[in-house]
């Protein structure tokens, strides 16, 4: 904590790379699964579905991860710009998402298949619910300028906590889906190492991977991003005028 | 920071107790599944398999949970008690997933099934190495009385972060396990929404929310132990001694 300005951390930069890395290999071994084993994708045919998938994890596991680690990467730029640049890739991860679940629901309407039995749908529509409360309370909290200095300070923590949450059950939810679809098409041929399933189950792992690593720098104490300026000073302001009203005095 | 000693947080109490509600129910809910829709518990039938979820939720779930929790609740015992006590616990969650893995594994050994080709087997595989190795790189660490103040201060953060990791990897897993079970049984019929699908789902979600909880027990900065005396006159006489030599100055 002594040091909460200056150049970057070293490790950082190489966590950060890895984590790229990792999310843009998790997102072609996506992309390769549904190209050489499932057709590829289109919006008018039997491979809707595989839009699903792919929207998915480019939403709601890769651009919800950047938008978690924006505020890692952009140690020294001013906040709101910062902020901005979080709910703009929040934003592009909701879209893309939406698309997926379009996609998807689209699918099993045209063919009557039926919604919502499984436990990866029931998974996926709390993780989708909580990711629009989520982004609409950040919106108001942190961008738009009623909410008061000291309830900012008070929503922080669980805004922060309900972030890494809901993208670990994203993540969670693409494992099971990803099982669901090995599953429904491979049944007992699962069990004799088929190219698709270890294909997938690799890309299982990366996923889980993936998460750890995101976690891994969100969590890391050291790396947290150093208050700027301006805010050391409007917290100081702040503690002068409301002696007693901190977070940690509750 | 500022309260460092002194009475539990309030809130942290009724956090645990409904974390341990929470925990309770998976098991009872695991145990009800099974004994519903899977014909109960047995070492020497066809039933020897339904050892393995109970005995993994038991374990990897339940008792790695308290084995994380131990730091939270019991916040002023002596850090010697509070660390054997971490370490019975884990103690016992490795033994009964140990008996978890026999049962599956012998339960395939006898009707001939492959091993491991699944993504929730390689996951388990995985979670269960990692859980081992930071059981005993942690006992020689923190147990062991070898290791240097120095050493344990730096490894202290990973082996927290990989503690979490673990725990959330086995919680993963242990849904892979649920999806698996259901498809494998109920196939189509899933979709219909048969009580037994109903009841996993609901599982699923009470795992989920299960590990969602501990983690925010976890990673609240104003719940985590405060410093005993002799802890803090250790860390004193430590930083006199070896000054630049404390892990954040790295």
């Amino acid at each position: 904590m002594e040091s909460r300005a200056g150049p970057r951390p070293g490790g950082l930069s190489y966590c950060v790379a890895f984590s790229q890395l990792l999310g843009l290999t998790v997102v072609a071994v996506t992309g390769a699964w549904l190209g050489l084993y499932r057709g590829g994708i289109a919006w008018e045919s039997d491979l809707q579905f595989n839009v699903h998938p792919l929207c998915m994890v480019i939403g709601l596991v890769f651009l919800q991860a950047d938008a978690l680690l924006v505020y890692r990467v952009f140690r020294n730029e001013a906040k709101r710009t910062t902020k901005i640049l979080h709910g703009l890739l929040h934003g592009c991860a909701f879209v893309m998402a939406l698309v997926g679940l379009v996609a998807v629901f689209d699918h099993h309407r045209k063919r009557g298949y039926p919604d919502l039995y499984s436990l990866h749908s029931w998974c996926g529509l709390l993780a989708f619910v909580l990711y629009v409360v989520q982004w609409l309370v950040g919106f108001s909290f942190f961008l738009f300028p009623g909410a008061s200095f000291s309830l900012r300070t008070r929503y922080r923590p669980l805004h922060i906590f309900f972030g890494a949450s809901i993208f670990l059950l994203s993540v969670g939810t693409a494992l099971l889906g990803l099982k669901e679809a090995l599953l429904f098409k491979l049944g007992t041929k699962y069990s004799t190492f088929e190219p698709e399933g270890v294909l997938a189950n690799v890309l299982g792992l990366l996923l889980a991977g993936f998460a750890l690593v995101v976690l891994y720098i969100l969590t890391r104490a050291e790396w947290k991003r150093p208050p700027q300026a301006e805010e050391q000073a409007l917290s100081m302001d702040f503690k002068t005028l409301t002696e007693g009203d901190s977070p940690g005095s509750q």
